[in-house]
């Protein structure tokens, strides 16, 4: 059966089917084919859900089918959950049955050498006119549709969307992301790429609504998938940031990419270029990548790279101005009408230029009016508000005050740098939910900016 | 009363006292007047503690005394915690006493331009023959000598020394620490430094056994400190390595420095030449000095730049030898000897030169063979062992396989990185234990493992 729809409606059915079988699933708590079953129930998926194996009659509270092809209704998506050997003749019943998508999770396919076994799933699919994921891949996640098709499920809701070959990697940016409390609008494990690639997922992102930012963990890129790529990061980039995490931008790093995949080590250079070209951010590293990822998913763009810190703490001040400096953000002395009023509003220990610095005594009161000023100065672009809580400080009470000031202007990004640990960690999950970027350290904050600052460059410079 | 001890037993007398008199205790939990004196109690301390407050009768189950002079036994180290107008009548009271080292916490000195109310303090304590250290200071904790004399308390024992002017960055770093689980020896807030100095500290702390690191973070550091500084340090590294982070490493940190303290901007590239002369390692963020910390205190000086690296996953590999090259470590490729030698224990998947990846399916028993051969490779000086745990992996076995192999060779460093939050959390106090420095990121543990490199260059380059 030859399926009439265009490919993009396929991919919706991949990513948000009304009904899922999970091929492989299992009752055995501690299988993927157990884990995934549960992790879309837990997840909420409002579909239907057919847990398929010959051995069982009922899962978690679900009849389960001997075979696909038994199940009464229609299937949108099937998850394959089995061993390679039995991969082909499921995606065969699938077929018959007129599924659209399948997410093939078992892996030994082309990772392990074994191309004729992958291209195999791919003739079989087009026989069919299905589309599939993987093989030997993770999955995805989509927590605004309710969707966890995935052993990984442990997500936070937001405006991310990350794709990444490796499933692995997955679960490192996803703990990565709990940690730091990026939400996400969803993930894909690509895998081996043998039928849908990082290009289509770009352009499936670049549609999906709730993902403001699309961040590819781009590991063993080979020439062809990066010639698809860069045309469809192409197309989404004047709509969508696009940031990549590329393992091998040093020399040694791209000696080792070469002696391990064949890919040839000059490439890296030519890929940063073409990265570069078609608006595509580039970090360096994992922190990179995650600290890009919270100022882009979160904050307006700014006009241009001019930072006014904020601070109780003159080291601290300092440490900020040498990491904004090094990554290329200016950090210019305030005009002296500003300078005067601010001489106005703050004791005489204080110092009134950028950095202003606030003195230990620093309140509630002193972060709400100065922020407020900050954001209101027209010289001023960017907003980084330091705290080095001393002990007889409000750190609740202080986040509670640059909230509200951060709300009388939405137009200028504004992030915090809230040192350190546990004395500030109760206060971390306000920031959060007021959309303002948190940092443990000055330059991770700088960083993050200077990719805010680099996205609206690269918009300005288009015609 | 003149003392006839030398300056270093009467810095004995601050830092290993017999007892201790806190002036300006308090009953109300909220005071410093309270949290000196409870933290001196539940740190243990194995000496008299007397409380002195004239409208107290007890304070946390001990007599509680109207003034330090009718304390019935010697007093060898007295806290004064009053406000600012009732510190010089406290010095002369503890003058009197035959007191041999005050801490005086009190604000409102120098810092606030009142150099003469600290010079007072200084003529005073001359006059006395006493040492101080503050004022505007948080005091210290010296955990192996069971004495927090701070309102800082919560500090893991451990190797390191940390001395700063600043208490809030002594608050921030302590958070730090103990969110990395770094232990100290010795944590000194010096505040003014209007008798002793950060000189004296380096001093002081190379003679103090338990501290096999001093790290130093030099806010503010004036011309005059800086050369008894520099002079105190030469004196040290032959010993003990010295760490310092000093904001003002970029020309626009220089700028904010200068405008803010009237230090001149050049004199920051001066510094930095000068610490390089005397064998003193500079930290350029936050990060850099807290993951030096734990290298320098934990591991052997390696015999030369040679990193292994071995992981379970090829772009995390990658990534680390990017790290590596980004900080001047050699990644080198192995012998074909040793490649023929990997290749007879690794399956065939496997990647047997440098990064060694063995995928996947490598368990303990991989990860306890492979590390234990690089440390046996004479070719290699550091190992450097990655794992992104699967799913289904044993991180704890992987961990507890890695200590094992660790023990086969005590000579060479060795650090991990365990990608990434929650997923390897319960396996990070067991390389703690084990005193393997453990990074979230390869980024991070590159640059760690840079510092021991750079210091062991540093004596080897000494005549």
């Amino acid at each position: 059966m030859e399926s009439s729809d265009s490919p993009l409606s396929q991919l919706d059915s991949l990513f948000n089917p009304r009904s899922i079988a999970v091929i492989g699933a299992s009752d055995k708590t501690g299988r993927i084919g157990f884990v995934v079953v549960n992790s879309l129930v837990q997840g909420g998926f409002s579909g239907l859900i057919f847990p398929v194996n010959p051995r069982l009659t009922r899962l978690l509270d679900m009849p389960a089918f001997p075979s696909i092809e038994v199940i009464p209704d229609e299937v949108d998506l099937a998850i394959i959950v089995l061993r390679k050997e039995l991969v082909l003749k499921a995606m065969d019943e699938c077929g018959r049955k007129g599924v659209r998508a399948v997410i093939v999770m078992s892996s030994g396919f082309s990772e392990l050498g074994e191309g004729k076994a992958e291209e195999e799933l791919v003739t079989k699919a087009r026989h069919y006119g299905m589309r599939f994921l993987g093989p030997n891949c993770a999955g995805y996640a989509a927590p605004w549709e309710s969707v966890y098709a995935s052993f990984e499920n442990r997500v936070q809701q937001g405006n991310l969307g990350f794709i990444s070959q490796s499933g692995a990697m997955c679960a490192v940016f996803l703990a990565l992301a709990r940690a730091e409390g990026l939400g996400l609008s969803m993930f894909v494990s690509y895998g081996n790429a043998a039928d849908i690639g990082p290009d289509e997922l770009l352009k499936y992102l670049n549609k999906h609504e709730p993902s403001h930012l699309i961040a590819c963990y781009l590991e063993g890129l080979i020439v062809r998938q990066a010639r698809q790529f860069l045309l469809a990061a192409r197309l989404v980039t004047p709509h969508k940031p696009i940031l990549v995490l590329k393992p091998g931008n040093t020399r040694a790093g791209a000696r080792a990419i070469a002696s391990h995949t064949g890919t040839l080590a000059g490439e890296q250079a030519i890929y940063s270029g073409a990265f570069r070209q078609v608006g595509i951010l580039q970090a360096n590293t994992l922190y990179e990548f995650i600290d890009a990822c919270k100022t882009l998913t979160a904050l307006p763009l700014p006009t241009g790279d001019r930072v006014a810190i904020m601070t109780n703490s003159g080291g601290p001040g300092v440490l900020t101005v040498d990491a904004c400096a090094h990554v290329g953000l200016t950090v210019p002395q305030f005009d002296s009408t500003f300078m005067q009023h601010l001489k106005k509003v703050l004791p005489p220990s204080c110092s009134v230029d950028n950095p202003v610095d606030v003195g230990p005594e620093g309140n509630e009161g002193t972060y709400q009016h100065i922020v407020q000023l900050l954001l209101a100065n027209k010289n001023i672009d960017i907003v980084l508000v330091v705290c080095v809580p001393p002990a007889f400080s409000d750190i609740r009470a202080i986040t509670k005050a640059v909230i509200a000031a951060k709300r009388t202007c939405t137009s200028k990004p504004l992030v915090t740098c809230w040192m350190a640990g546990d004395i500030v960690a109760e206060s971390l999950p306000l920031l959060e939910k007021a959309s303002i970027p948190n940092f443990p350290t000055p330059q991770r904050a700088a960083t993050a900016l200077s990719f805010l600052v680099q996205r609206a460059r690269w918009l300005n410079s288009q015609p």
